[in-house]
C-alpha cells in the first residue's frame, strides 16, 4: 500500500468500500472448510470481488482456481497470476475468440463454457491457431432459466461434437441456476436446487452412459453450497458473495427461518455527512456508491434509527429523527449495500482494515471489465 | 486512440459506450448557441461524463468552465487543465479541505460551495496555508430539497460571514432544484423553477441591499435551461445531461406535451447476444452494464418489438416474440439507458463514432472519482 496514504479508518476519503479483515477470513474459513470436509473441489466465483487480492485469499484457503464472468475479468486475473480460471458465460464474436485462445495460450488449464453447437465450431477453428498445439477446455452449460443449452439429450449431443473435434476437449457440464440461489426459505431452496442439480447429474449419467467422460460438475452458490456438496454428482462448487456478503443474502433464510448467517458481513460502504437540515442528513454516497437494483436501500451500521433514501447520484438523504445518537455534519456513516457484486464493481479499490487500522489496499483490478 | 484497436462499431468489444459524434455536437451547439443568445454563461456539469475530452469540446463551444460533483472529480478536471472549475457538493472533512487548498492553488480560479458556519470557519483557517495566498472562491449553496442553506435571511448571514474572513470570498450563489430539472409536463417544470430560482433571485436582492455584491448565480439543468436562461437574475448555467440525453430525460415533456426532443440521444450500450432459446435471447448487459435506478428498463434501438429484463449482474433477458427482425446468436444490439450519469459511471472509456467508424477513444478519467 501507498505508505503515505490514509492509515485509520476515520481518515479515508468517502465514499469508500471498507473490508473487515477478521469477517473476510472467517468466511473464506467456513466455506473452504465445509467444502474440504465433503471433498469438493471449490473454484470461488471472481465476479463478486474482480480483486487478484481476494482471488490469492482464496487459493491460499485451498481453492483450485477462480471463475470470472467474462473474458476480460479472466484476463485480467490470469495477467495477476490466478490459476484453474474458468470462464462461466460463452465467448461469442470472432474478436473474443482470438483473445480466448490467447489466454489458453499463456494459461492452457482455462476453461470456457459453450451451448451452441456453431459456437463449439468456431472455437475449434480458431483454437487450430493455439501456439501450444494443446485443445481449449469446454464445459457444456446447462440451462435452468438463462444462458446455457437444455440439459439431458441436447447437451449430449453438444458434447458429442465437442469429442468430435481436435481442438477442443469436453470436460464437463457447467450448473448454475441463479434463481436458486435467492429462493427462500431454506427449505425451498433446497428444493430448487436439488431439482436443477439433479438434472445435471442425470445429464452427466447420459453422457457417460454414451461413453463419454465427464469429469467436471460445477455449479452452485452461497446460498445453495449446503445442499449442493452433499450431492454426489458435483464435483466443485463456485460460490461468489459468501466472501464479503449483503443485505440481500441475509434475507434468504437459513435453517432456523431466521436471517441467513452462515457467512459474516465484511464490506461497507463508509459516507460522510456532508449535510444537515432539522431531521435530515444528506451523505455522500447515492447511484455511484452503491448499487441500485435491488429493492431495499442501505442499511446504517454502528446507529439505529436511520432510514437511508436514495437522493441522486452522489447523494443519500437520511431520516435522523428517530436516530440513536446525534448526527453531525462530517460525521462518518458506514452502510452495508443492498448487493454486493454490482457495488464493488462502481469502486476502484478496496481499503482493507484490521480494526481500525488500514493493514492494505487492494486493487479491484477487474473493476468494469464485463467485456 | 491506439492504433491497433478496433476501427469499426461491428468490432467493438461488448458491453461498451458507443458516442454518436454527429449527435453529441448538435446538442452542444444547440445549449452553447441557446445561452449564448440570452447572455448566460455556461459552465456545464461534468459528473455525467467524468470525461476531459468532453469538457474540452464543451470549453470549445463556449463555455467557461466545468462543474464537478466532487473535489476527486474536480482534481481529474483539473489535471487535464480544464479551467473554471466549481465543485457543487460541500468539501467537508479535514483532508478533503487540504486537497481542496492544494487544488485552489494551483486552480486559482475554482470555486466551492458552503452551507454550513463551521465548514466556512475550516476553510478560512485551511487556506491561510494556501501557497498563492489567494482566498478561497466561495459560492453559498441554497437549499431545495438536498443539501445548502435555507435561502434569504440564513444565506445572507453565511455570505456575510465569509465576507468577514481573510481567506475566503463570497462570490455569490448556487442554486440548484434537482427535482425541477425532472418535473413534468414542461409548464409545471417551468413553475417550479421559476419558484425555486425565484428565491434565489430575492437572496441575490437581499444580500445587494446588505452591501454585499453578488456577481454569480448559478444552477439549472437539462429540463429547465429554457426557463433559467430567461431569468434576468441568473448570470450562469449549469447543465449537464445534455450532452448525451437518457430515456428519462425523454419523458419529462417538451412544450407541445411530447417527448422531450430539445437534444438528441448520442449515447448507447452494445450489447452481443450471447445466448439464444425460443422466445429469448441473451445479451451480455446487466446490472454491471446499466444503472438500475429508475423504473424502466434499457430500449433497445434499430430493432422495435424487443422487451429487456433485468438477468442479473452481467446479464439482460429479451423477450423477442415479437422482435422486427430475427436475432441470432452474436448478434450486436444497442440501447438507450433508462439514465445516462450513473451508467457512464461504469466504463472506462466511449468509443467515439462517426458512422461506423471508430474516431476515437476518450477515457472517462474521472470514472468512480466520487470522492
Amino acid at each position: 500500500m501507498h505508505s503515505n496514504g490514509p492509515r485509520l479508518r476515520a481518515d479515508l476519503p468517502t465514499p469508500a468500500l471498507l473490508l473487515d479483515l477478521h469477517a473476510f477470513e472467517d468466511n473464506i474459513a467456513v466455506m473452504a472448510g465445509h467444502l474440504k470436509a465433503r471433498n469438493k473441489a471449490f473454484r470461488p466465483h471472481g465476479k463478486t470481488h474482480k480483486c487478484p487480492e481476494v482471488a490469492k485469499a482464496l487459493l491460499r484457503a485451498g481453492a483450485i482456481g477462480c471463475c470470472a464472468a467474462r473474458l476480460s475479468e479472466a484476463e485480467v486475473f490470469a495477467a495477476s497470476g490466478i490459476p484453474g480460471l474458468l470462464i462461466t458465460t460463452a465467448v461469442i464474436s470472432k474478436g473474443k475468440i482470438a483473445r480466448a485462445v490467447a489466454l489458453a495460450a499463456s494459461a492452457p488449464d482455462t476453461m470456457f463454457v459453450v451451448d451452441d453447437r456453431q459456437n463449439v465450431r468456431d472455437l475449434n477453428e480458431a483454437a487450430a491457431a493455439n501456439a501450444n498445439r494443446e485443445p481449449l477446455n469446454l464445459l457444456v452449460d446447462l440451462n435452468f432459466g438463462r444462458t446455457g443449452i437444455t440439459p439431458g439429450q441436447p447437451a449430449v449431443e453438444l458434447a458429442q461434437l465437442i469429442d468430435s473435434l481436435p481442438n477442443v476437449t469436453f470436460r464437463g457440464l457447467q450448473s448454475y441456476d441463479g434463481a436458486a440461489a435467492h429462493t427462500t426459505p431454506f427449505d425451498a431452496r433446497a428444493a430448487r436446487t436439488a431439482m436443477t442439480m439433479g438434472k445435471a447429474v442425470e445429464t452427466k449419467q447420459l453422457l457417460e452412459r454414451a461413453g463419454l467422460a465427464c469429469p467436471l460438475v460445477t455449479g452452485g452458490s452461497t446460498g445453495t453450497y449446503r445442499f449442493d456438496s452433499d450431492n454426489p454428482g458435483i464435483t466443485e462448487l463456485q460460490p461468489g458473495s459468501f466472501v464479503f456478503m449483503d443485505m440481500e443474502y441475509g434475507t434468504i433464510g437459513g435453517p432456523d427461518g431466521n436471517e441467513y448467517r452462515d457467512f459474516q458481513n465484511s464490506l461497507t460502504v463508509v459516507t460522510t455527512v456532508v449535510s444537515r437540515s432539522p431531521g435530515m442528513a444528506i451523505v455522500d454516497g447515492g447511484y455511484k456508491a452503491f448499487s441500485t437494483d435491488r429493492p431495499f436501500t442501505p442499511r446504517a451500521v454502528g446507529i439505529d434509527g436511520v432510514v437511508f433514501h436514495w437522493a441522486g447520484d452522489e447523494h443519500g438523504r437520511l431520516d435522523v429523527t428517530n436516530a440513536s445518537r446525534d448526527v453531525r455534519l462530517g460525521d462518518r456513516i458506514e452502510f452495508l449495500p443492498p448487493h454486493i457484486d454490482p457495488t464493488v464493481n462502481l469502486y476502484d479499490s478496496i481499503y482493507v482494515l484490521r480494526g481500525d487500522r488500514v493493514e492494505d489496499i487492494w486493487p479491484i483490478a477487474a473493476r468494469g471489465k464485463s467485456q
